[in-house]
């Protein structure tokens, strides 16, 4: 099978809303009046954000769902993507469940795939999404002192997972399924990053671990954050299972750590505490408040009583070693 | 160094036309009313689309090149990319050479780096471009029987390198190394695009071999060409060089077949040739005409007595072997 067959059996469909899409050297789209165009670009190297073996259904979702992940934390409606793809080798199954994940997320979000490029490598993907947003977009830069700090959905469980599967940790089989299902098919939360418009002041996705991407967050607005340690701790859904060995320290450095995880941390004053709620039972978004940003900057993390707990300064940077 | 400081030192700006630039989840634009916005993403590969030694500062040209080439094809004016880079390792000599070409030509067309991503792993470059089109944009589907065909620059000199530097062809220095930047420092012909709007009918960028680039357009307007296999010959700068060993069907082989060329081949009436001609003497491209359109399908070589000759059906294809 050569390129164009494999781009016109796998990835190739009418244009939806874009004048013009796979097919021509360039697609072509007609932004709404009034709207401001959000673009990420995201990349995934095998081996390096995934293992070899993944299932391809899982990547394929998987690979839209970190750019869609992007849009929410702008509260940017998706549009549509390019792909582009390094393949080894050209497999017909694998390429065909790689198409249904992504075309399966791409479907349920209505963002079309309008062009990219394929090319014999390394198994790479790259996808770039392109979302509207209107009014005033989600920034980094945008928390201030006093704004309370909330987490959408599970942290943690993703690196769980990963760990586990690299052989760092044992996790009985019922945990690492529910874990391993977070790292391979994270939930963009696209629908409550659309929801919080006008109510949050900050966010940020969370791809690299909370304690890393907060603090981008705090840089970019020159503030700083107190997150309430059994607040955290309480992110990582395999603590709440009765089979979870670690405690209640390790739930809270895997929460901190993670990363991987695609969630959504975003700043809201207190008066819009109940807009904030609002917004997540209408998404159906499980939301959990877990600190405040305040004028010092720095992050400090406080126990039950309210002292600081010591933390490590790690996050996941593709160049450090860990 | 990190990934962050990495992006910080070679990779961020502050934004020109972009409300938010490199730093945030993602980059926000702001299309100009009633323009249109025209996409494409193009990867490259170590070791499939270029040297693993190759020079750097070439290589950031390049993979920004192959990109605008697509605008241009499009009639279409850069606005912004987002660069997504994997790369083995940080060697700062290298990044920031890369980085200098890249924004040299980035700077030279007015398109600002507004995001990506950077990630370890085999060496990888996906840019995906932004540009803005008004009116009818250039598309492959516009060629109409009567249009005549025309090809910007030279054409073939590419692969010749290509050949030369694998050992498969020998080349006077000389030749081999004017026929190298055009392998490695392509021009995309973005200016002549936009001038070629309102006047030429279809278009394309020939990264694949003309053959086969102009292949897609009869396909996608249902129309057949005929080449002049003299006029067609003329475009190999090499064979115009007295070093030039290899004899017109030789010419005319390595411009048909050819790939990495990033010219553009283009219809128009025959009632436009005059303002075909001055869109090229405006922005200063050489231009060749080289055939015309007809209803009949196919592609058909006529030599100077107008007999049809023998034609090869190659083409690049990243999945077939040549």
């Amino acid at each position: 099978m050569g390129e164009f067959d494999l781009i016109a059996r796998y990835f190739t469909r009418p244009p939806v809303r874009a004048l013009v899409g796979v097919g021509d050297d360039c697609a072509l789209l007609q932004p709404r009046p009034g709207t401001q165009l959000a673009i990420s670009s995201d990349m995934l190297v095998a081996g390096r954000h995934f293992f070899d073996d993944v299932n391809p259904e899982h990547l394929g979702h998987k690979a839209l769902a970190v750019n869609l992940s992007d849009l929410a934390a702008c509260g940017a409606r998706p549009l549509a993507f390019t792909l582009a793809l390094a393949l080894p080798e050209v497999q017909e199954p694998w390429l065909a469940a790689f198409a249904r994940g992504l075309w399966s997320l791409a479907d349920a979000h209505g963002c079309e795939l309008i062009g990219g490029d394929t090319t014999r490598g390394p198994l790479n993907i790259c996808i770039t999404v392109l979302g509207e947003t209107e009014g005033q977009p989600l920034l980094r830069s945008a928390a201030r002192p006093g704004d309370e700090l909330y987490v959408s959905g599970t942290l943690g469980d993703a690196r769980l997972a990963l760990q586990a599967l690299q052989g760092q940790q044992a996790l009985p089989p019922e945990l690492l399924a529910q874990a391993r299902q977070r790292l391979e098919q994270p939930t963009p939360r696209v629908a409550l990053g659309l929801a919080l418009r006008g109510i949050a002041h900050a966010a940020i996705d969370l791809s690299d671990g909370l304690r890393g991407d907060l603090g981008h967050v705090l840089k970019a607005s020159g503030v700083g954050a107190v997150v309430e340690a059994e607040a955290a701790a309480g992110l990582l859904a395999a603590a709440r299972h009765p089979g979870w060995r670690g405690g209640a320290s390790a739930a809270l450095e895997a929460v901190l750590a993670g990363g991987d995880d695609y969630e959504l941390a975003f700043t809201a004053p207190p008066a819009a505490r109940e807009a904030v709620l609002q917004a997540a039972r209408q998404t159906h978004t499980p939301l959990t408040r877990i600190g405040r940003i305040e004028a010092e900057p720095g992050l400090r993390v406080l126990d039950a009583q309210g002292r600081p707990l010591p933390l490590q300064a790690t996050s996941f940077d593709h160049f450090k070693s860990p």
